[in-house]
C-alpha cells in the first residue's frame, strides 16, 4: 500500500535497535480516516476468503481491525488479551508469547465463547517482526479448531524472520508495507 | 440509550461483586455495527462541543472511540497506555490510577506530542465506576493544558461514586446507560 509507505517515511521515526515509531497515526494517536483506508486495503486483499471473524490483539490492533470490519460487513472482532486477567473467567484458550520489543513473556488469551470451529478467521495486527504475537493468535485459532483464512499485517519488518517463516509454512500472509532494511535511519521498502 | 440497556439485559452477565460482563459485544468480542451506533449516540450528545480530539484508554475504550470519531469528522483518537512502556520514550504525561477491579495500581501515559493546549478533548471510556481511570485521563489533559469539553461513558455503575463526584465537580458527563442497582443478579437502570 503505497500511501502507507509514504506515511511511514513522512511521519515514522527510526529509533535505535531498528525500531520504527508510527505512534503519530497508528498505535498511540490514531488517524482514523487513514486507518479506515488501511482497513479498506485489507478488505481488498481478503474479500474472497468468506471471513466470519477478525481476531486481533490488544491494544494496537484494535483500531485497524474494527475499521477493517466495517468493510467486511461488520463481522465480529475479537481482541486477544495479554496476560492473566482476574476478570475473564476460566473458560479460555491461551498461548505463550515472547515480546522481543519489551523483553518479556506473556500469555494471549481468548474466551472460548468467541472462537469456534465455525469461524473463518482473518488475523490482523499492526506489526510483524519475529511473528511471536501472530503465532500466539494462530495457536488460539488452532485450539478452537477455527479456520485461519488469512494473516493481515500493517507493517512487516522484512529483515526479521516472522514473515518468511509464515509464508514458507503456506499461510496467506499479506502485509500492507514491508520494510526491507533500515540503515543509517533510512527505511527501504520491499517492492510489492 | 435504550438499545444499550436492552443489549446489557440480553447479553450481559452478572458475576459476583456486582461485576457486569459485556464481553460478548463491548470489550472482548466487539459488535462493530452496534458500537458504531453507540458512537453515533455519543456524537449526538457532544456534537456542539467543537471536539478536536478524543482521548481514551487501552484497550476497551479504543473501539468505541474510533467509531465515535467517524461521526466527529475523523478527529484524531489518542489512547492512553497503561504502565511503563520501554517503547514510548521519556516525553510523556503520566498519572497514577488504582484499579479496583484488578486490585492493582498502574500509570496512564500519553506522549506530550499528542495532547496540547490547543485541544478540545472528549474523553471516552467503556465503564465508569469509582472514576479512577477517568480522573487519570483528566489529569493528563490538565497537565497538557488541554480543554476537557466532555466525558462520555458507555456504562456507568450509578451505585458507585465516580459519576456523582464528576457531576458535582461540574463536568459535562454523559453515560449511555447508568446501572442504578444490581440485586439478586437483576440489573435496574436509572431513568434518563
Amino acid at each position: 500500500m503505497k500511501e502507507l509507505e509514504q506515511r511511514i517515511l513522512l511521519d515514522g521515526r527510526v529509533l535505535p535497535g531498528e525500531v520504527v515509531k508510527v505512534d503519530s497515526f497508528l498505535n498511540h494517536q490514531l488517524d482514523v480516516a487513514f486507518l479506515s483506508k488501511m482497513g479498506q486495503a485489507i478488505y481488498d486483499r481478503f474479500k474472497d476468503q468468506h471471513v466470519t471473524k477478525i481476531l486481533t490483539i490488544e491494544a494496537s490492533g484494535i483500531a485497524i481491525a474494527v475499521l477493517a470490519s466495517t468493510y467486511f460487513g461488520n463481522v465480529p472482532v475479537v481482541f486477544a488479551k495479554k496476560g492473566a486477567s482476574s476478570n475473564i473467567g476460566t473458560d479460555f484458550y491461551t498461548a505463550p508469547v515472547h515480546s522481543y520489543t519489551k523483553n518479556k513473556d506473556y500469555n494471549v488469551i481468548v474466551s472460548k465463547r468467541y472462537l469456534s470451529e465455525e469461524d473463518r478467521v482473518l488475523i490482523i495486527d499492526d506489526f510483524l517482526a519475529e511473528g511471536q504475537a501472530m503465532t500466539g493468535m494462530m495457536s488460539l485459532c488452532d485450539q478452537a479448531n477455527a479456520t485461519i483464512v488469512g494473516l493481515s499485517v500493517a507493517i512487516e519488518k522484512g529483515f526479521q524472520s516472522g514473515g518468511k517463516k509464515l509464508r514458507e509454512a503456506g499461510y496467506n500472509l499479506d502485509s500492507l508495507a514491508i520494510i526491507e532494511s533500515i540503515e543509517d535511519e533510512v527505511i527501504t521498502f520491499r517492492p510489492q
